[in-house]
């Protein structure tokens, strides 16, 4: 039956999420850091600014530079705040000390946000006190927030997962594969890892460029531990969707090979996720991976600088 | 065997969990913001006041609220118990600062809780100084318990998934299907993505109104990343419950559509979930939806306002 | 072939991890808070105590106690300390106060613990301010510590489902059926439901008695959502292992039924488990459960003091 | 064909991760902690560093002593810097307190970067305000990651599981099996437990020593709870890769076993992870396990000790 045919055919076609938009840029679907590259417009405010995500995965040298202008921001606030209210309700001011007023003023308030309290200089008077007893209930606010931040930023689960520069079409078996080498680069031991590779391209279907997805089913796509490097395997059978194509024909259709990389982080227990994708450009012919494992006497040696270390194999016919 | 047929057509009935119970109401299973439309009576007090999940659900304008309102409320209250003890326990209160007795006692309260304790009033007496301590202990652990409640805000998973205002009766290939499209309006990046449409309306069995549930089997029920926008679409077949339904029979039933939505954040690789009902009177019949995605140079733009909006499409036979 | 048959039967048998020992006893094999009715011996100090898991499973009225009692206690300590060390250390102590010597060290020692730190009495000499610098890092410490203790008893998942309190025999469609009701007391949204029953016996076995284990199936183990009640039925068809089975025969085998239960809580997309046994006499036959969802105008009522509200009914033959 | 078959056969292989490098040496794949016995070069100082994994997984007195380390070092650190930059400006210091200068700045530092804050010596001039207010900045950031590194070492799973210290091939029905026993030291509840053991050995293929890997399929693999001992058996009928095999091969071989344990911890409902292997010379042949389960009259006794108690077993032909 005709309908069948059709809706059935329609749910096996391989789908990524990215949609099928005809396309005639060269726009990677996930750029070199694994992320998605897509803009969007529309977003509520709350959606685009979402300052926690951005507190949690800004690099650690603009989380200081954040957290010490945040701290001296509020520090001089109130420093201002005091010296307008007036200088003679902070009492124990005194000029022998060589600090001009207003800066009495400001390290009284940074004493204050910090709870520290010496006690040399005090608020007196209404407006001062409640300025202080304010500045105190921030100062506190402001470290419980940043032990949070600070806690999921550690937290965090961030994989470092390592990719060899190129995927490779080598000889496999008697046939040829598509091949990926992967290793974890952290001390940290993973487990129950997965891996899937999609393979993207656009093609022409009744007069429109459209984008195609297939999947690439890989030799072994789980392994229960990842203490080692593992060399990913797409045979390239006849039944495979690169079987017949060239490095031309890839470039032709903006081909791009998508991976996924699921695995368990042992230490704490929790998921991990990393993605890479290589362009038409980034697939070699004809090379092998050498070996990147050192047994030594009682233990294995993996040396990662060696991930990508290839040489030129013949390949099958 | 008679037995086995009735069991075995039990089980492989549709159950969403909301039981079967007839309604002649018109009360939705699932409301506007996702949560079930249910109250219960006879929970424990435990059970129904929760303050934790109070605490980190509610709003961030009443959650400052509350913090502001329990900070000044021990504030105040310890500021009355070292006034009754008597200000002559707090030595270096003195007239000539401005500050009525009272007030100086509320300040210390503040400078105790706040652990700033600058000195110039401190407690002398039994009394006074085991109140001051109690206060300070009280202050310490509520800034623990607000680093909690605030991390437990920042880091609970909250979901903003976009949905059609409207589920569509549309064209799909030579048949038709009911589509219904969603977007993640966050810029985080959500993997894994799995979504169930479910069916459910009156029904008339043996003289009762009961109300039954399908499940819509849908075209693709997971993707394995959620970058752009994505069409559901459960093929209005001839194996359909939808297959001959009019809006005026669904109306006639009641009938509602709920969605399950469940992915992985990227950015903490932990899971999210989120719901949605369209109710009958939220379903058009022969309208398609428009390109929401604008392919550029170098990146994808997706157009978040333009989720909703359809054009009129002619319908299959 | 002999071997294989033996291998494969032995493959097919239920077993919970409780074993099948031999026993004479009524042990239940899970105890009615849930958990499993085992003790141990052997244990190494550190699994034994697992002061950690203590802290955070004990109930707050104990939590409260242990916390106060150890600020009370570091708090004397170091007190006693200072004293000892002698107090002409504490500069600002002063017969005029009202407080005998001991207890000027004493509060002394709280306002450095709590760091609120006054300074009307302030340390000199080394020993004095060794202590107080080491007592000032404990308090911070102790509030790192209490702060993690309180997040972790707040978002520790602690499921209040509530079961039935009789698992009944019940006319079901054209046959009998086991049915146990459940309800989630909170208000929080439970999502993606399973529950598995696990009917357990003593049997003898060449002379022996041994304990059995059998998969009770369920007509539906799986609900998407748990907004209302939810009654699970094993449907008892001539394939149920309790075909046959009277209040007699479960009372002479020492049967027990086991339900796990898991879900996920959907507000902070965590995962949670729960735990019942029946025991025989707590089984009863010709009897089925009463409606506990009142429709409402535009909502759903669940009324928990209906859980285990049954009434007599017939069974079929 | 033969190209299907030789990647068929590949498939079906069992890979571990580890690879299948030759080698000669004896090294363990996984050592007795359970870790992988791997070392890595060039890893990027971050990765290689990860201060955060060290200091969440090195022990509890080591991580005192560094704690201890980093506040006197960073006290010292600000001592070091009042007195350089001259103690005048550190009102209140009076030789009459029996303190050197230098200890004077080093207990004005202790008192400001644990922000007690006494108040007998406070700082006047700029250099000497700004190096207080740096430090007390200092001294909450390190108390609020102190908060995170306590609760991520206190919520960190760290499954104890016992495991037999010698795996054994005793009588199993009419055939014979390898069994191993394990155990949850722990009080706490384990659920949805989930074991699988690998062999691992090496083979001479082509002239190569390779190491090749086998999955041992067990007579069960998963239980519901893990509340008793557990005996893991693998059945050494024809079909298994042991059938045959003497203490001799496998000692040839350098064969090893691994084991990988994974279960969820009820109090926490988080998933925990445990490996261990099993060298050829821990392997002993006509040896069965003792009870360790002691039927008491209303609870289960574990005893832990009797873990790897065995007694001699006549094996199956």
């Amino acid at each position: 039956m005709k309908k069948i045919d059709l809706v059935e055919k329609e749910k096996q076609r391989e789908d990524t999420g990215f949609g099928t938009i005809a396309t005639s840029t060269s726009a990677r679907l996930v750029n070199n850091e694994g992320n998605f590259n897509v803009k969007k417009i529309g977003q509520s405010f709350e959606a685009r600014v979402n300052l926690y995500h951005k507190l949690i995965t800004m690099s650690w040298a603009k989380f200081a530079v954040f957290s010490l202008g945040f701290y001296l921001t509020v520090n001089l606030t109130f420093g201002i705040i005091y010296y307008i209210i007036g200088i003679e309700n902070l009492m124990g001011i005194d000029k022998n000390h060589g600090l001009s007023e207003f800066w009495e003023a400001y390290f009284f308030s940074s004493q204050t946000l910090t709870t520290v309290g010496y006690g040399r200089v005090s608020p007196v008077g209404y407006i001062t006190n409640i300025t202080a007893s304010v500045e105190a209930f921030i100062g506190l606010l402001s470290f419980s927030i940043m032990t949070g931040l600070l806690y999921g930023r550690f937290s965090r689960p961030v994989p470092r997962i390592l990719y060899s520069e190129k995927a490779l079409i080598a000889p496999y078996l008697d046939i040829n594969g598509l091949m990926i080498r992967i290793a974890n680069e952290k001390s940290n031991q993973l487990i129950n890892v997965e891996v899937s590779l999609t393979f993207s391209r656009n093609e022409l279907k009744d007069g429109l460029v459209k984008r195609a997805y297939y999947n690439l089913p890989l030799e072994r796509s789980k392994v229960k531990f990842f203490a080692m490097s593992w060399t990913l395997v797409h045979p390239i059978n006849d039944a495979s969707v690169l079987y017949g194509e060239t490095l031309a024909s890839l470039a032709a259709s903006d081909a791009e090979i998508l991976l996924a990389f699921e695995a368990t982080n042992d230490t704490f227990a929790d998921p991990i996720y990393s993605r890479r994708s290589y362009l038409y450009n980034e697939i070699e012919v004809g090379k092998k991976f050498l070996p990147m494992t050192v047994p030594q006497e009682d233990y294995y040696l993996l040396d990662l600088n060696k991930l990508s270390d290839t040489i030129d194999a013949k390949l099958n016919a």
